[in-house]
């Protein structure tokens, strides 16, 4: 595994080492003070020393093959020097230099493509270009090309986060964090080697329990689903900021590093699938990663929180902050509750969150008793107090409540503690490194706490199962770019195997065939051209036809409207169809993502889909279970389950059709873009469903 | 004015001293160390000396008639000493004891009835009880019951803000903040004299500069709403953190402090009316009471914004941030493009948000010419920066950009200039005092400061005129508790005044009236009888009755079919009504805030307002051009500008009901608690309004 030879060489050449303040002198010293463990060659055809040390004109002047090399030389020299190693056996490189594809000229890009097709050919991981480095706390490895290095966990925490992704220059700010417990930081650039490898190799890796990802775009959609999948199975956490959220930061993103633009939505709908906590800012990534190290793998064993607080005034805030998100607040157990009381004044209110007064500010052994009350609760699957810890309290010492903490895990309290505080205030480091340790998650201010809260609790209560049905993701090489739609007729056919009713139709060519038919009245009549696109525009559309004789009618007056309408026009006929019965409107549809195949989407009726985006939205394929809880998460399911005293809605029929569709679109990803049907009328339950209309579009040209 | 006796007293005596740990020898010591410029007395009937000070026996003995007296003494004892101090003259007093009305039971009440009575039988200011008292950091008054004392403002930056409310531990806490500007600190506990009196005092203080608040609930609405009209002439800020926002907090905030309990949305609403800065979090209310301090009145003078950022990840997160909250970032003009484009490298992009890439890491130089190009762009309001200034990057010297904005401040730069940290760091207090003391604002993390900016920004883009059009409140002493529903007939003539147009209706008690009404046909007919709620169930609705022959016949089987149900219902004739042609469905309501009267409420089609809750609230009275900005604030609005291919509705004619409606809800706020008009009709451009149903509620008893 060649990524192991990057991470953890056992020898290195850095190539263009000099002692300029820079990439070259920087990547130097970070070297030469890891010489004790690791050997290290310089190279530069123009220096005889850097810093003392010798310094060979070539690679091939080295003593030895070298297990990487690192790359500080103008991108002109970058690709003779990887073919080179190449030729020679090396399998790892470092390539800082700029100026690829990131640049958007065509001659970025073609040197990119010549260094991609290079290092593919000699099996060889490529870092970069365009990228920081990597660094490797857990063998003390540096190859970073700056001297400003990552905080350094406290002693006696194990790293265990792996920081990794696209911009190099926010990850390295990010990682200096005091006491950061970081074990990997990976900055892959432009990723010549993408960082879907790294995310695989970090899944594997018992070193590393975190993995937190700022990610701009994918360039291994199917290795990512692969990875996301056997993290799934492992319960290892994947924390990932995406950026292009929003339209504007979706292109720019995309354009960064010359990433396929998938949409936020589809990768959202991806995280989703597999537990995936997708954060919304560098503060989430960072805060919910460093909680989950400092959690040790002892998840929430339920989503029941207990909160204490020291007023009234914050058990309203922290109700307020954990009520926004939906987090339950239960009520303590009758045990609990009789056992609290003892440890309280008698006029405090025994209610969770917990007021403990002031009576108790400065008494960290009555707040430990509780404490252990709670212990015993074993629906309480976290405790959270809210307390500011900072410089200007004099530190933690002073707080009852964390004291408290501290001392109830010395003697063996095992539940999940947060402490969150009220305000963003000076965190003393002190007091941090204390908590770490304790295995006390110290999270900043109450909104900003309550947001990773709900997304730690839905990680705990995440069922790796689901993560089985695992969708495929597009794979590298994406689809044609040409496509085109399929007629009415023609795409209800090709949707029959779904099982999705529609309404009976027929393609009549003289008006003497409607006799034979056999169809049920009321129908609607269409011409058939694909002429003519504004059909009603044509007068190409009839509704409510009650009878053949209406129908005949009709067919002589729609073939006259439309050849006035276009006396070029092919027609082909009329389209008798069955009148289907007006329903409650659904929308299912199919598109696929760029980046991670096809989705399902579903919503209810056209007006919530268009002015609420009312929508759900899932990687195909989907199961029943799955269908069933995209459509519970439409605010307008409320129309499924009995609406303004109206009967309760078909709501199993619906499910069928949505696993069904999106097992036909996995099926069929290779030649189906798109599917639209719309609207489907819902029916009472028992009653079924029926597509009125359907639209598919297919990759490639049409044959015909 | 008794308040300034209590914030500025020239002599104060402290009953109930000792040398105890609490409030009684807190206090003592707070006082004794102000005793420079501030006459000082102790009194308690047991002691001779406190702290080596006399102690008097009796108020009564005291050499002078003291301004202001604090009672740290048992709640038992504190009537007698108000009596006592009311009597002599005393105007101002400060109550700690507890066990009032927050205790909620009957004694409890009774004990603050007797207080409030009293303080306002000598228009005394009576501080508390249940509170933690005051501060003020202008005339260096502390009368707070505690020793831990707010932070102190950094030198040379005036102390300007008044943060007060209901709970006093959450007041002191954040008041703690090192370097927080804090001029007034009120804890007004259960508020003998209400929080809404110190409002209005800072209002007209001049030392004050922004009011922040924590407020659980009011008790003089017209007071506060009165107050906020000042506030927002003056364009004073004011901020506030209300508790209530879920319904759980809703209800235990109202019991806190005995408020009467309002709903979140109204206050929202009154907010709004008023440019009240209303915020989610502390965090929030701290940061932006600081940044408008910080800013010292110069507000954006444009919502244009512009960021800074020393990468491409950077302005990604920057740029998503803002977006999320709708700020809008615009593009440089071409002049400061061209200027801005000498300081960057060739392969840089000029483009809001700016990257300025690595070359200026390290160039505090280039980054402020860039400052000035920016300065010259009239249409830029306020620029950004994300950097992270810390320990753990060796202090803020190191940032260029910081370093830029200082030096920029030097030379007469006055945009204002806000730094967003990307990550919640270790806050150096150093850099803190710099920044303040060059009036540029450091903020917390990202989306916090995203969530601020937005507000400011609302604040100044704020016109002040809309608060000539001033609601009035409820008033402290609310309504009957008792109300009776009008008929639908009697609801509609009594909303004539308003110009609402509803189809014509007659009572007919006899079939052989039917030939003489004249109505418009097709008509509705239902049955009348106060007795029959369910009139479907009953038989006793028909619809597309055609003709008068036809409404004969229905009136027969209506009352057959009514009687059959309820043999004993007092059936009062048929309600015969002109069938209003079908449109979109517009729901348009008043109800009674219990706190801030009568409010408007706007909203299209029921599942809109039912499901998606997609309303607006305004309180009453409402001019057109406030109904108007309601309606555009509907997602729903979209049905009004021709929606999938539909005419454009009749806005004007709904804002003029709205208006009309909401002056009539203003001018019968004593008669009518509610008015329910659902549906109404609104059609096409041109073609106007029409309600179908209408219900009105009036306060009191039904009299007939």
């Amino acid at each position: 595994m060649s990524i192991k030879n990057l991470l953890t060489p056992a020898s290195i050449a850095l190539i263009g080492a000099s002692e300029k303040k820079g990439f070259s002198g920087w990547t130097a010293q970070n070297l030469l003070e890891k010489e004790d463990h690791m050997k290290v060659y310089f190279v530069n055809p123009t220096k005889e020393q850097v810093f003392g040390k010798k310094c060979y004109h070539a690679l091939s002047e080295l003593p030895e093959k070298v297990e990487c090399i690192v790359l500080t030389v103008a991108k002109e020299r970058v690709l003779p020097y990887i073919q080179e190693a190449g030729e020679m056996g090396i399998r790892a490189a470092v390539v800082y230099a700029s100026g690829y594809s990131e640049e958007h000229s065509e001659e970025g890009r073609r040197m990119e493509r010549e260094l991609k097709e290079t290092a593919e050919r000699y099996e060889m991981t490529l870092l970069g270009p365009n990228c920081m480095g990597a660094f490797n706390r857990v063998d003390d490895i540096n190859l970073l090309g700056m001297r400003d290095n990552p905080g350094v966990p406290f002693p006696g925490i194990k790293p265990s986060i792996a920081l990794m992704g696209h911009s190099g220059a926010l990850l390295a700010s990010t990682s200096m964090r005091p006491g950061f417990p970081l074990a990997y930081l990976v900055s892959v650039g432009n990723g010549v080697t993408p960082l879907e490898e790294f995310i695989d190799y970090m899944v594997d890796n018992d070193d590393c329990r975190v993995i937190a990802l700022y990610l701009e775009g994918l360039k291994r959609a199917d290795l990512f689903v692969e990875a996301l999948r056997k993290a799934a199975l492992k319960r290892k956490p994947v924390v990932i900021l995406k950026a292009g959220k929003s339209a504007r930061t979706a292109a720019s993103a995309a354009s960064h590093t010359g990433s396929l633009a998938g949409s936020y939505r589809a990768f959202q709908a991806m995280c989703e699938r597999f537990g995936v906590i997708l954060v919304d800012s560098l503060e989430e990534l960072i805060c919910i990663s460093e909680a989950l190290t400092t959690m040790n793998g002892k998840l929430p064993a339920n989503p029941k929180i207990v909160s204490m607080n020291s007023s009234g005034g914050f058990n309203t805030l922290v109700t307020e902050a954990l009520d926004g998100q939906q987090i339950p607040i239960g009520e303590f157990s009758t045990e609990a509750k009789a056992e609290i009381a003892k440890y309280l004044p008698s006029f405090a209110t025994i209610a969770n969150p917990l007021d403990t007064t002031t009576a108790l500010l400065g008494d960290p052994e009555r707040v430990l008793s509780i404490l252990r009350a709670i212990e015993k609760d074993e629906q309480v699957g976290l405790v959270m107090v809210g307390c500011d810890i900072g410089d200007s309290h004099g530190g933690f010492g002073d707080f009852a409540m964390a004291q408290a903490m501290l001392n109830g895990r010395e003697e063996g309290l095992q539940k999940p503690y947060f402490i969150s505080g009220l305000l963003e205030k000076t965190k003393n480091n002190t007091s941090r490194e204390a908590f770490m340790k304790a295995g006390i998650c110290l999270m900043p201010s109450l909104p900003t706490t309550a947001r990773c809260l709900k997304k730690i609790l839905d990680f705990a209560a995440f069922d790796p199962q689901s993560a089985d049905l695992a969708p495929r993701g597009a794979g590298p090489e994406g689809h044609p770019s040409s496509s085109y739609a399929l007629g009415e007729i023609e795409s209800k056919e090709l949707l029959a195997p779904c099982g999705i009713p529609t309404p009976q139709t027929v393609l009549v060519r003289d008006p003497a065939e409607i006799d034979q038919i056999g169809i049920q009245y009321p129908v609607v009549m269409k011409i058939a051209s694909a002429d003519i696109t504004h059909k009603t525009n044509a007068g190409g559309v009839k509704l409510s036809i009650g009878s053949p004789e209406e129908a005949k009618a009709a067919y002589e007056e729609i073939m006259a409207s439309c050849r006035a309408y276009d006396p070029q026009a092919r027609l082909d006929g009329i389209q008798i169809q069955e009148q289907a019965e007006a329903g409650t409107e659904l929308i299912l549809g199919i598109s696929q993502d760029a980046q991670l195949g096809p989705m399902l989407l579903v919503g209810l009726g056209g007006i919530f889909v268009e002015i609420f985006r009312d929508t759900a939205l899932s990687p195909c394929p989907v199961d029943e279970n799955q269908a069933r809880t995209m459509l519970k998460s439409l605010k307008a399911y409320k129309l499924f389950t009995g609406y303004r005293g109206a009967k309760p809605l078909d709501e199993d029929a619906v499910v069928k059709a949505m696993s069904a569709l999106s097992r036909f679109a996995d099926e069929h990803r290779e030649e189906i873009k798109e599917i639209d049907v719309n609207p489907i009328f819902v029916y009472e339950q028992g009653k079924g469903i029926k597509a009125v209309d359907a639209l598919v579009v297919k990759y490639g040209e049409r044959r015909n």
